[in-house]
């Protein structure tokens, strides 16, 4: 099996809900032993986990209990569904990033009956106190902060490959735990009852496998579920975008010129937040039912070279290569900050940045100044990464809407009747949407109205839905 | 043919794209004959045609004249197909409602070759001077303000029945007119090359028609395009619910309590406007989804009766029937507003309101108090009918939008080659939304940027659009 | 006495508190014979009154009772003074606009044991179905839409001299009573306790004659409170407008490009109210200070010439004269429109625009299209006076806090021991300034808090106040 | 000389300038070394200066380049005053928080001729890299994080005490250095030519001595100046409050139910921001005037204990004590977050929660939870004290302005002639202020609009300003 750039092409993109909790920042495990040359034994005399250090789980417990505060539609659902343990008998092998959200999604997973065996999908993302913590209550947990690619496979390995147990789910975020289950135990993987997949690259692997006729399990596709699709985007990125900017740079938003680049939900979310505090945005677009939006919503759209030597700010939000050009950043003026919260590193064409006329200086973590001959600098922030993943945190409510859904998907495929979903990918039922959002309500303290017998009818909808049609997105 | 009640169900419903200039409010016309039995001549000699009055001609061109000053797209259109005439050789009959915006759209099928006799698609909407100018003009228009049923379907008549002339294209707002052609005129309608509809109602009888198996035209549906339905429902709300509510009351927004009942586009428009102006909106909602949308965008979602006491408005957005009933009318406080937003009368229980305890007062055009036994009054706006269609006008720009949609679905089916289009209903390509958005741009000095190939590439799309995915809505 | 421009320029200045209600616009009164010239009597005998019909008593009473909803501060105070009738003995003549709201302030000052007689201070801003229903109730009106000057200077007259009746309190707004019972009943003037004076060309006046020597009674500046300073300005402008703008051109806001000339807090109303719908604004200013504060909120400052060709809005608040010049009207596109929100009508060179080579087109009321040699039309509205005077309301509750404020200050003064005031003239205690604004909480339910003694003394303040120091404005 | 509460009461007052960079967070210094014991040498050989380490002058000198860019005003008055150099002759001390933004401020006084000498106004807030780096450049520099009281007053001695030089000025901030100068040297304090001081207390302090007869010198009062109370509260606060917040708690806004205790400008300033970002914001007040503006901007108006228990986040903003109880932060609900914004630690009773009934957690730097014995947890920010000093950092480009006041404040006193400032207190004169706001208008590239002649004489202003009346604030 080749591990390549692909795999970990993958593994960046699929970094998009990455999330660092203040815990991160603290962490000064200086120790230097590797995880697998250790031998650690949790309280309950377990050793079946590989962490860091087993010794901050008390820590990790602590970051886990803040996190439930805003999950408690994960709780809300460990309750309703408790007694009856829907997930009883299910084995879930889940590769996911490794937080302390997660951790409540797995022990809710946990709580409705499942045996769970856990391993990072990001060789970088995880909390070691949150690892720790998990390991503690029993959970087999394989990941550690900076694994190598050797130690990646090893751990997803050892997930998978125990004495005595069997996988019967798989919970996805990339595709590799798939891949590596299709490849290295296709007799387990025919075995399974259902995948869930988070990621769009783990949702277009599932598809490409199922086109090849290879899928010989049913998936479902949570990344484009509407909950996922109508909050992640728009709202994450309205909350991150003044953090990650002030984090790293302690700008000041007032009166500063911003060129934002791509108005889809990403740059609408964006726009509506730097708007809000003072900022005087531009847009650029290349979509002109977009760039019409922009315009009503009261944002000039301009080609980025006629406004580049004004800009205080430039953002990329648009999925593409090369949006921010040498040739304009040769042209930005001095103190340019520049950005990236669209979906990959290529926005800004950084590579082009590391030449020899150019100096780089590191001000700051994630922050770098390149610096011309003539003395002016740009401010290139993450390395021109995702600005969110890398430099703010992303609101643990928003991960709860997707880790119930994730939940949800689970229960579904685990006991759907026979024949409900044959070896294709899914995406959840619409009411499935509903529920997950009606869940997330009472952290609002918000009221639903329901149809009386007569409006149901007049509308021709069932009284408890699904409201919204099937093609709505 | 029967003119039931359906027939005019629908001229209600279809009204929702009505618009008043200020022209309507100068209108004295005390003229009491009836255009029936007037003998009027346009400057040109010609009297095919039947308005109120030829002489208010040149009022009706300057009203004319503003309009176009925001329709740049449609006049773009004139003069980049000038040349070509696309439309040459087409007989368009169309029934629409009569103002300067339809005026600008008929200019411009015109100036593209079209042939049009026109009639007004409601009773009650016709800007008699801009009837008469295009009557002037030498387009045979058959319409006034304050028709009778008979004149109604008379005005249809005219336009489809002339000596030597058949129509061979139909535009339509609501279905009357194609109603009319299918019933009465079928062979004129057998040899149709496209029907263009704009209403929810007419859309609706061409489905079932096409169910049928009796539409033997392809159709196409304006009401569903892209363009429409983004810019429509949201910004058309957006600017018209302050200009609605302060024409009849005269209202302060700062810190008044509102309700507003619905979070679909229309609520969302009347939502952002409100706030943005001092108001402390709150919200009921069906759906959680939307439920969920109107939380993170900073409202309470409540139910009806719970904050109905406190409520300075109430206004109604949600297209179903008894939304506010009359046990909540009877809980309002004193010098409540009630109104509607939606897309029927039957929001607000206006009949129940018709009972002997209460006593109407009409205190100013669209405006009256109902009035409590006990003294309490309510102020009911344009007797629970739309606001924006009653007591404001809708954005020329807007409407723009949907004229340019309706004059390309009328090239794309006059020349579209044989084949192309069956007898089915279809929605605009979406590569033609793109093309209506990118004729607006101008009107805002926006300037869309263009992929360069390696970006296209990377990115799968055709450097010219479209760029949205066909499912996209 | 000389009845020069100076008198008549007040007129016009003090305008800017004007409103109209739906009312006006209905009024089709075309009987052409003068007030003067009638005999009219209403139903309790008395003539002792001149409007237009008294037969429209009831009309306007019904505006009245609109009125004292948003009034419930004036009515407040009618209920908390009636038992102790603080007015009773005071002999009230005033000159004032005469409308709704002005009409539930007589009312108010009646109910507190005044006796009162009315005239208006401006010849074209009466309401005369509000006059007619003051008549009606017996209050002594002489005022009419539409007067001559010579018809305003007999009715100020009637006012005063009348047999048997003796004012002792003066309310005026301009200054023109007060300076017609200086003038010509001197010995009226010197027995009268006080004078409350709201505008600033009265209050002007009043300090002028002070500073002479002359001003043998105490006066009021109510101009310059705290309530009428921190309230009529920005709040009035933010809420008139989008309706100033929208009932005179339909325009739609989304994605327009305004300037508006002046940050001060006229300006600051303007310009949040245009943003919040999607305009785009930019803003014109003299001052550093404004000009930073408008940085700050997310403004471009400009020079108009630097951007006048891309607008398609300009609009003046600067109180200053030829802001908007000629030069400056030359270049602006086709279309733009041009407007006033400042304090008088010379801040655009309106003048400069009446010669031979354009064309000046009515289309509109209120509206005008000027247009050039080459076809070019700019909007000029108002034909550039206060475009909120012109062509919209001021929300009544705005209107409601002046009012209440003016109440306060003729029980202050005509209650006021001996020796509390000289012959000045003075502004309103900063406690009864918030004792106005409390009047006025109740009408958004909205709860103040109180200071504990403890706390009290920790700030060092009364429990009752006053909170703000003296030199807060 | 007594040091007694009252001066540590002011450093802690005097704190609401201090802002952390980014440096702050990375210094772990764990030298434990007293840097009064340590013999430290810069590179030019000069041992006059003491602080933590001075190597760490590269890493400062970074961190002022960084600050620079924000500070273009002060840049851009060494480059006007450089060659006149105004403060030839001027030796002053100065007694600030030590940062990076005080460094630009000091170097730029330096470059207009002054020799300085500085020590740090309070014992946390020093920044050791930047102390370094100015040290470094040979600005006798007396400050490191964390010193004593002994420390203190040793660090302000060794800057007036120093053989051959004699300070001429003072720039103060708390009055602490002042108050020892006088105490200790009062034969150096009569010959001061002017003292300028930043902080309230410092301020009251010298009114004190004023009204005592005591202050032989002119002293400029910069706290009170327009540019710092316009721009300094409500600015920074909506800059702030949502950093404060995220950074501590990782909270998500939107939705939240949020109560902001004062609607000042620093509440102003909060619910901007908060309102904004999607939360659902109401107001307590005492003052009825900012109750009514709360209102006027739509946000309801409460009594605290009305709503405590439905509160998400809860925010002080009066200036007040005890604002937030011990019983109502018994009726919070689980995991209710808790600050302050106002100006002192007492507004949130943070006493009565250190009872023995209540478990104390210390989840992350500055934030803790408060554990009910039924298990409910408050989340408490920074133990009650100000949130943005503590949680946060403050934009570099408001601290400028205030720079700016001061450099301007010591230009004006030093060269000022003979008489034209007597021994007192004084403002900053308004044409100055606005010179400072001239100064930083290039940061957002504004273009102020000059006065015409005929303009100027119209409104009785110089061209040049001072545009504003004296009572202005």
């Amino acid at each position: 099996f080749p591990v390549g750039s692909c795999i970990f092409f993958s593994t960046v993109v699929t970094f998009h809900v990455l999330h660092f909790s203040a815990a991160s920042y603290t962490d000064s495990s200086d120790d230097e032993t590797s995880p697998r040359d250790k031998a650690q034994v949790n309280t309950q005399g377990s050793s079946d986990f590989c962490v860091k250090n087993i010794k901050q789980a008390e820590f990790g417990r602590r970051e886990i209990e803040i996190a439930e505060q805003d999950m408690s539609a994960l709780i809300s659902l460990r309750k309703r569904a408790q007694g009856e343990k829907p997930l009883a008998g299910a084995k879930i092998v889940g590769c996911t990033h490794i937080t302390a959200q997660t951790a409540v999604l797995i022990e809710t997973l946990v709580a409705l009956g499942a045996q769970c065996r856990w391993t990072a999908c990001n060789i970088y993302s995880t909390q070691n106190e949150v690892a720790a913590a998990l390991a503690e209550t029993g959970v087999p947990v394989f990941a550690w902060k900076g694994e190598s690619e050797d130690d990646f496979w090893w751990c997803i390995d050892r997930c998978v490959n125990t004495e005595g147990w069997q996988a019967n789910m798989i919970l996805d975020d990339g595709g590799d735990l798939t891949h590596w289950v299709y490849k290295k135990y296709p007799s387990v993987f025919k075995k399974v009852r259902g995948i869930v997949e988070e990621s769009v690259t783990g949702v277009h692997r599932l598809y490409q496998l199922s086109k090849a006729g290879k899928l010989c399990v049913p998936a479902m596709n949570v990344n484009d579920s509407v909950t996922k699709q109508k909050f992640d985007n728009l709202y994450c990125c309205r909350e991150s975008i003044l953090d990650g900017l002030k984090r790293t740079t302690d700008i000041m938003f007032g009166g500063k010129q911003v060129v934002v680049c791509g108005y889809g939900e990403v740059g609408k979310g964006c726009c509506t937040a730097l708007k809000a505090l003072g900022a005087i945005v531009c847009i650029t677009e290349i979509d002109p039912i977009c760039a019409l939006q922009a315009c009503m919503d009261g944002f000039r759209v301009v080609k980025l070279s006629e406004v580049i030597r004004q800009m205080d700010v430039v953002i990329t939000c648009t999925g593409n290569k090369n949006v921010v050009t040498r040739e304009q950043l040769d042209r930005m003026k001095n103190g340019c900050i520049v950005c990236n919260m669209g979906h990959s590193n290529t926005e800004i064409d950084v590579a082009s940045l590391r030449s020899p006329e150019l100096t780089w200086e590191r001000v700051r973590s994630q922050v770098d100044h390149i610096i011309w001959p003539d003395g002016k600098r740009v401010v290139l922030l993450a390395e021109g990464r995702l600005l969110n993943l890398s430099c703010s945190t992303v609101p643990t409510f928003v991960l709860s809407i997707t880790a119930t859904t994730q939940a949800l998907a689970l229960i579904e495929l685990f006991n759907a009747p026979e024949g409900r979903y044959k070896q294709d990918v899914y995406l959840l039922p619409k009411k499935m949407d509903e529920y997950v959002a009606s869940l997330h309500l009472p952290n609002f303290d918000a009221h639903l109205t329901e149809l009386s017998d007569e409006q149901a009818k007049y509308m021709g909808l069932n009284k408890n839905g699904p409201f919204k049609p099937n093609y709505y997105r």
